[in-house]
């Protein structure tokens, strides 16, 4: 069964598994699903996607953990877990997302919330943000946390539609907590932490990346 | 205690802890520590990588899962295991990794073993080789694997040393098991999977990244 969609139709392409190894039930997908249990599916163990990028949550309706899902293989939910802190068995709903050319991703950064402190512009990969200099202005202790406060808005002179995906973690190296970043979402701007995703305790942001197509 | 490196000296810091958020027990390091057990800790639960970029092991004297340790903070073992496929609890030895501007790393891969079949260059992330075409021939049946097998070299035009350290994972997206990739190993040149690392199974990559300084 393909479920279509207009938006995307022909440049999304996803198959879920309810079992490891792709094994089990099997239903292909080329736009949006809210809800997999619907379908008969207790969760997705594991997954293939065969073309565009795709955002899975956690929870039906696009709730919980999310995490990218870009081309390639997802043997078993370990694969797909964004975070072992957060370890998660269940892949619920997912959605397309769309991106465009690396070369075109730009991403303003604020230090605090409302856009204010420091700023910076984002248009690479940054496995560690404190590598690039954004490190607190705190006097650190070695037991105390640097942990830094970002903001984001898109930059509003490059308002390519499909240029602008960014995924965030919580840790370096692209671990931990992952936040999706759309210009076509809260207007492009994210002004508080709490505007990330449902999940999102602290606006604690290691590392950051562009989403490929 | 601080344990300084000629080579290095200066350039890398680490600061290792017995508990986890940056508690307990406290070591810093400038240079490679092939045991910590050594310095009377159990294993070390929490880090901050304060310069420089360093490479992670599980068990002593480099061996058993490695893993990326980029600037900035580690509060717990989670934090720093690079996959929830192959969850560890335990960082025994580290090292600092030499980097160097993104912009000159070069790596050449190639399909099969002894550097035979198709030939890709890299120079930038790739969170998704299937996205950027690197699918392998078969004809795949959805419950079949199409991992790719891929073999590595360094460019011999592109010598410089510092410039060409890559991180290689088993997953899309930067998950999974991790495979550090440095010229200055194996002559530069992985001609089977076996030397990737000690705890490579299969040649198994979805997703490369240079390694940030």
């Amino acid at each position: 069964m393909t479920h279509h969609c207009t938006k995307f139709s022909g440049h999304w392409k996803i198959i879920v598994f309810d079992e490891e190894s792709f094994q089990g039930r099997r239903h292909e997908f080329t736009s949006e699903c809210s809800n997999v249990m619907e379908l008969g599916f207790e969760t997705v163990r594991s997954l293939r996607v065969e073309s565009g990028a795709w955002v899975g949550y956690e929870h039906a309706s696009y709730q919980g953990q999310q995490f990218v899902l870009e081309r390639g293989e997802y043997p078993q939910c370990d694969a797909f877990g964004g975070s072992n802190a957060y370890h998660i068995e269940r892949l619920t709903s997912f959605r397309p997302i769309a991106c465009a050319n690396h070369r075109e991703c730009r991403m303003t950064i604020f230090e605090r919330e409302n856009f204010l402190g420091r700023k910076g512009e984002l248009s690479d990969d940054y496995p560690s943000l404190q590598a690039m200099g954004w490190c607190n202005n705190e006097v650190v202790s070695s037991t105390s946390s640097t942990f830094f406060k970002i903001y984001f808005t898109f930059q509003k002179q490059s308002c390519l539609r499909l240029s602008r995906q960014f995924v965030c973690y919580q840790y370096p190296g692209y671990r931990g907590y992952q936040y999706i970043m759309e210009c076509d979402r809260h207007c492009g701007e994210f002004k508080h932490f709490k505007e990330f995703g449902s999940h999102c305790q602290t606006p604690q942001i290691q590392s950051i990346r562009r989403i490929q197509q």
